[in-house]
């Protein structure tokens, strides 16, 4: 199945100058769910992950489902406010704007083997930021599955030494 | 595995005089998810959905999980302001405040039979409102999964003539 074809073009969303990858009618059609999960997951298995994590909000739909597929414990990250008790934070540039996430502080234990999935590798901030605050509870990333890649950002450079899959580039 | 075991009470959260369930200990933990997302399909399986709607945020962990699992399409009722083109919209009232779900426009065929989870059935506002944006798409609404049921706050009520599972009651 071609997974670009399932991926819808919205100029000027969210904000003028911004051209939006929505990825709705690619979640919405079964079988492209079903490929784009296998695919990450044949990906990542050799990597041995115990935890998926996840961003805020898109990367929890493919990211909840690889954790199933891969038989891992899932740990969403976070925007401020929304996970109780003790967090750690990082804050980041987007593409357009800034923002941050959270982790509860409890959320991994030492040495355990985390794949961070998001559903866009765009300037590769929030990518970082997943990966530190990983690293800060002691975790371990082995890899990084994207469901897009907007290769002329660059946002590999932010991610030197990590390996990460992305199904589709742009 | 006793799933009520891995939820996690909170105090006074996100308000004071809100006891919050943290289900982040159940996603954490790789068994307790598995046995999460199999429970809930075996139940939906013989409904034969198509398409699962989850709800903005945590509704999508397990939603989307099930999706995958059921070999269905997924649809996530999204905030205001999050989904690009033509929605539509719901006001509700939640156990604290109020709130509002859309769906994209051409998120559902007509007559897509649709299973919709969300964490947490409280007053079922929520869910009542899920409900209401599938079937003003024409979809049929085949049941619904919960992994909690507050049950003291009578959210079934809301609910008449559908079915619903909820896997830990309190």
């Amino acid at each position: 199945m071609d997974l670009r074809s399932k991926i819808r073009e919205v100029p000027d969303f969210p904000t003028p100058g911004i051209g939006f990858k929505d990825i709705m009618p690619l979640l919405a059609d079964a079988e492209a769910l079903q490929e784009a999960i296998d695919l990450m997951a044949e990906w990542a298995e050799p990597r041995r992950p115990e935890v998926v994590v996840g961003g805020e909000a898109r990367g929890f739909f493919l990211g909840a489902a690889l954790a199933y597929r891969l038989r891992c414990g899932f740990v969403p990250a976070r925007r401020p406010g929304k996970l109780p008790l003790e967090t750690i934070s990082r804050e980041y540039a987007l593409e357009y704007g800034s923002n941050a996430l959270e982790l509860q502080a409890d959320a991994l234990a030492g040495d355990t083997r985390v794949l961070i999935h998001d559903d866009v590798l765009a300037t590769g901030g929030t990518a970082r930021a997943m990966a530190d605050l990983v690293e800060q509870l002691g975790g371990v990333v082995v890899g990084f599955t994207f469901l897009i890649e907007l290769a002329f950002l660059n946002g590999r450079e932010q991610l030197p030494g990590y390996d990460a899959l992305a199904l589709i580039k742009y």
